[in-house]
């Protein structure tokens, strides 16, 4: 692991989405969301999902020419279709228009289709946040979850974020409806640790803490277990009743061909009825333990100051890319 | 237990609110929401919750001459004051009022300050579903929780509801950020059964399937753990902010005089864009297991057909006070 200052990584990495063939302005904006997401110490979302994200660019899955375009309004309500370009250039441009729909209509949501991985999808409720509204956004995924009383996965861990901003800092949680991920699943088991908490059931459907079984029974559990799986059913509904596209049954169960997938994206803008005052702060105040998003502010400012922490080859690997 | 039926129960029932001091119109509204509750199988917050209901009514914690208000408007974003008003009444308004800006909107949100107990949090969902529309809702409730970290309770359970539509019966998901209530683990310990997986925490901070342990400790635990957790905080900031009402830090313990809450109601009107089609159907069909709300159906024509499954003790009381 190599430290990098932030504006030499920001610059390789628009150079290699430049060369393989996003549009300048773009590439900038797309590289900056990696960045601030490896920034925020979510790395298995930022520099090292980059080389994942280039191969469905070469797969065809991505297109990096295309851009989200609305396809139908009704008030405060739209629908985009995502034309299956940029996950992260999509969802930043879906949510930069449901905040200014909030502005003018004290609310806003954009519902998206045919779009990409969005990534990191905390990005979309800091930006929320960071523009003094409420953020609200959720997305389906391919079918990586087997829904309570089932064995096989038929639902996805739809990823749901809320976010609120507060001058202090931002209160943004970003957690997808599996209690761990498989990526997290993996670092438990490199690690040789067991996980903290029930995670999933091993091959004899018995609940465990033990990642490999979990790994080896595709059985991770859902948050609360019919809870968490009831809510993954109902995101997935609602993204694709909203936006017209398609719903995680319809998906194709190989992550570089999860393309085509359903978003939406709700802006708030409760300063339409006056300032905001410190109801955030009392209630973060109140709390006696960490709120949610915490973290990121203490992992962004040591990141900021010693570089972004980057897998040295990973690091040459980008450098290649970029042709420096 | 006895069977009465549904329309002699109403009579009773709106006899009982009008009694009380409850406008005829508006009693018989009330009377339905709970009627339809113990109908649905939802037996906690029905016709088993009146009495208490009745005691914040005598006590002055709820008015029952109180009428929700609109307070403010911008566009699709309303605020409401619930004037510490009957809390079924005031949420029948909130998400009514939400259907209609959907309709006129695309969408449309309601956040109700001052408010009292919504009584079951799906009546809602099912309110915005069987108009056609997507309902999303969610309340904060007094701190009855251990946020993930502390043990002593200072988040709420704060039930979120998400409802969809569909011809052949709605999909509705009602699930507070608790893993268990404390009616939930009252039932387990009466009828002598472990919970079917942890709850809470015993007393030593062992996480237990045992119920009487957590009703000892008061540390029932988080759907997800730290991500229900979270969860709670951001519904609660949300309806704070939203609504400039209450959050749960600043509400009391005691449940007769869980006063002053604050909610959030949204609509979302998708067939603005078109006619919804079987999107919901194939999601359902896809799932192979039970989906959020399917229970309903069963129960609903079960207690239509053969009448409302009653205390007997308490229709006695019931018919008492409404002098019948």
């Amino acid at each position: 692991m190599i430290r990098i200052p932030v504006e030499q990584v920001q610059d390789v990495l628009a150079a290699v989405f430049i060369r393989i063939g996003v549009a300048p302005e773009r590439a900038a904006l797309s590289a900056r969301l990696f960045v601030e997401t490896t920034r925020d110490g979510v790395y298995s979302h930022g520099l090292n999902r980059v080389p994942r994200f280039l191969a469905t660019i070469r797969s065809g899955s991505v297109n990096v020419r295309a851009q989200a375009e609305r396809i139908a309004a009704h008030g405060a309500l739209e629908r985009w279709d995502g034309k299956k370009g940029v996950g992260n250039l999509n969802a930043y441009a879906a949510m930069d228009r449901a905040i200014a729909m909030a502005r003018e209509h004290g609310l806003g949501c954009v519902a998206l289709a045919n779009t990409n991985h969005w990534m990191r999808g905390g990005t979309y409720g800091w930006q929320a946040a960071d523009a003094g509204v409420i953020g609200i956004c959720w997305t389906n995924t391919l079918p990586n979850l087997p829904p309570w009383g089932a064995t096989d996965p038929r639902i996805g861990n739809n990823p749901l974020i809320v976010a609120v901003p507060r001058p202090a800092g931002a209160v943004v949680l970003d957690m997808a409806m599996s209690q761990f991920s498989y990526g997290a699943l993996a670092s438990y088991r490199e690690r040789g640790e067991l996980l903290p908490v029930d995670g999933g059931f091993d091959r004899e459907g018995r609940l465990t803490r033990d990642p490999a079984a979990i790994e080896g029974s595709l059985r991770p559990l859902p948050i609360g277990f019919w809870k968490g799986s009831g809510l993954s059913v109902l995101l997935d509904a609602t993204a694709a009743l909203l936006s017209g596209g398609r719903a995680t049954h319809e998906l194709g169960l190989d992550p570089l061909q999860e393309v085509g997938i359903s978003q939406v994206f709700l802006a708030f803008d409760p300063a339409v009825f006056g300032p905001l005052g410190d109801t955030v702060d009392r209630i973060v105040a109140s709390l006696g333990v960490r709120y949610p998003g915490e973290q990121v502010v203490r992992i962004r400012a040591e990141n900021l100051a010693k570089g972004l922490p980057v897998d040295e080859a990973l690091w040459e690997e980008l450098r290649k890319e970029a042709g420096r």
